[in-house]
């Protein structure tokens, strides 16, 4: 088992990665705030792992909430849902909600956590690999609105995360490559020398390696715990994790939700963004060969839709989370390793882009 | 004017008190963001209130929303509606969110700030007693539930609170009188010198004595920001701000929101806090009758309503946000001006209480 810690004060938590982690008291009760827990999870992930979680736990569990799987219920809606479980459960301020699944599971009971009597204590336990690189990470929890993702939400921290690399045994095929674009991602913006294993070792990744897949979880934790505690709400740094999303949540919402995986619009939303950096001068061909060639290893998408046209694209882009003062910002890349942000790319080059990299249809 | 500082740190924030600062450009534009801005006031407040606060920003702000007026409209549906204008505006990260109304549009407004794209940043402009001598201070935002009062929120701190408090020349009667309860709960809790003064001026706070008011305004803001700067998401000492709360949110959601208001449950809470104090020996019987005496004339209830009997009463409070671990913590009186926090009274005392204290139908 590998221990990495999040380092933000009063909030710092460990973050533990390894396998048959999920059957592990030790590891689960010191951050229980009570005997009392919530699990809330999907359902797809509870057939298969709910009960050796609630096995884990000191007792019976006060409630379970099997939520309907897919980012498309994402939505305040379900959210809402939670709420009335938990108060006719008679949850207090003592419950720990305990969150088993993907980055949607993540997402919304760590916001409901955020929120149920103005918080209680969270932890995430992740079953999917981009949960467990990075949606369960870092305290960004959030619903999404119909006109944008991740919209309505609150940065709330968990009390710790258990990674148990088991969990991606059974985890589909297409989920596992939609993983892999969050894991280049790291590469990408700031560990060229973990871009360049993952030229290498790709395949055994895929095939799910152990090994493999335990190095890429812990050198993408250890990444994203690093930008956290430089940057706990995005005022500055953190916005570099954002590679590929402004590009990606405009297709996500723009195409509705579910259809594409987060993971596979951010891959696609990456070659964009290196795209465009290399119109600007900034990335070389050969950088960006590289990127096309291992997002296209991985099986992932290197372009948008086809039925997202440029217009509707740049409409979805200006109510991103990144925009200030009406003017988008891009996360782009000075070369394979150091990512930037910038708000000042010519209208025609972003044009140009996205006409390029759109699907035919 | 008077300022007071609530003492939190990076988040700490000025309270400005005093008369025509509605008007006053120099005390907002420091604390906003950017030139953006967007007020959340309902249909009362508007016609009275909105056109000098637009006037006092220095541009046109970027949306108004007028919610309904009333406790009944602090759902998460008349929440949720918030987003999908401040999106529709294209609001970002840097609009500021103003509050301009009582207790119900400050709760909403800064719950809406908390979670629009994560946080953006928040001011209290409140325009009732309450709002100025209470709920606009300390961070605490929420939307009630059908099942419990403010059962959904989150701690979030505006960066300034302006009083003007020329607004409480347009209050109507009733609620003002309900902001007194509050401030009167100052005085029980943990200034018995304020509560002397009360009882010598209270006429002349019901008469809207300019001084008076200004006084009761400030010493009430006073004793709430240092209750605050020590602990500010009520972990300790800020239960005591809950004196007549757990009380009175049973009978809010227990005979529907919005047909008392906020303040005339507290004071029947009060008056029932202060009653079981009583019984179980802590408070004289001479300091009850002074309470059960100022409550009376300020016009507000000492009693539970008629409809709402012990069996309901009882299964109300138990999905309090002061339970813990399935007990009820009441906040009692060990003399006037000292408050305490316990849970354990014997059942006995709270059902006789609450048979005393109902009122006949």
């Amino acid at each position: 088992m590998e221990t990495l810690n999040v380092a933000l004060g009063e909030r710092s938590y460990p973050i533990y990665i390894g396998s048959g982690l999920l059957a592990r008291k030790d590891l689960l009760a010191p951050h229980l705030e009570s005997s009392r827990a919530v699990i809330i999870t999907n359902d797809v992930v509870a057939p298969l792992y709910l009960q050796a979680l609630r096995a884990a736990l000191p007792s019976k569990p006060q409630l379970e909430v099997v939520l309907p799987d897919g980012e498309d219920n994402k939505t305040l809606a379900v959210w809402a849902g939670i709420f009335d479980r938990l108060l006719q459960a008679r949850c207090d301020r003592g419950t720990t909600i305990i969150a088993l699944g993907g980055g949607v599971v993540g997402d919304i009971a760590g916001f409901a956590a955020a929120c149920y009597q103005r918080g209680v204590p969270f932890i995430q336990v992740p079953t999917t690999l981009l949960a467990q690189v990075d949606s369960s990470i870092g305290g960004k929890t959030a619903v999404n609105h119909p006109l944008g993702k991740n919209m309505i939400g609150a940065f709330y921290q968990p009390r710790v995360v258990i990674i148990d690399t088991d969990t991606l045994k059974t985890l589909p095929d297409r989920e596992l490559r939609a993983g892999v674009a969050e894991v280049i991602k790291y590469g990408l913006i700031r560990d060229s020398e973990f871009f360049g294993w993952l030229e290498q070792y790709l395949s055994r990744l895929l095939s799910r390696d152990e090994t493999a897949l335990a190095h890429a979880i812990a050198r993408s934790c250890r990444n994203k715990a690093d930008i956290v505690a430089q940057d706990e709400r995005e005022g500055g740094p953190r916005a570099i994790l954002n590679l590929g999303h402004t590009f990606g949540h405009a297709i996500e919402a723009g195409i509705g939700y579910g259809r594409w995986l987060h993971g596979e619009a951010v891959a696609a939303g990456m070659v964009m963004a290196a795209d465009l950096s290399c119109r600007l001068g900034w990335l070389s061909k050969e950088e960006l060969a590289r990127i096309e060639a291992i997002v296209a290893a991985a099986g992932l998408p290197l372009q948008s839709p086809a039925d997202l046209d440029e217009v509707r694209f740049l409409e979805l882009m200006a109510i991103d989370k990144k925009v200030q003062s009406g003017r988008v910002r891009f996360v782009l890349l000075k070369g394979i390793g150091e990512a930037t942000v910038t708000d000042e790319v010519p209208a025609t080059l972003i044009g140009e882009m996205l006409r390029t990299r759109r699907a035919r249809g």
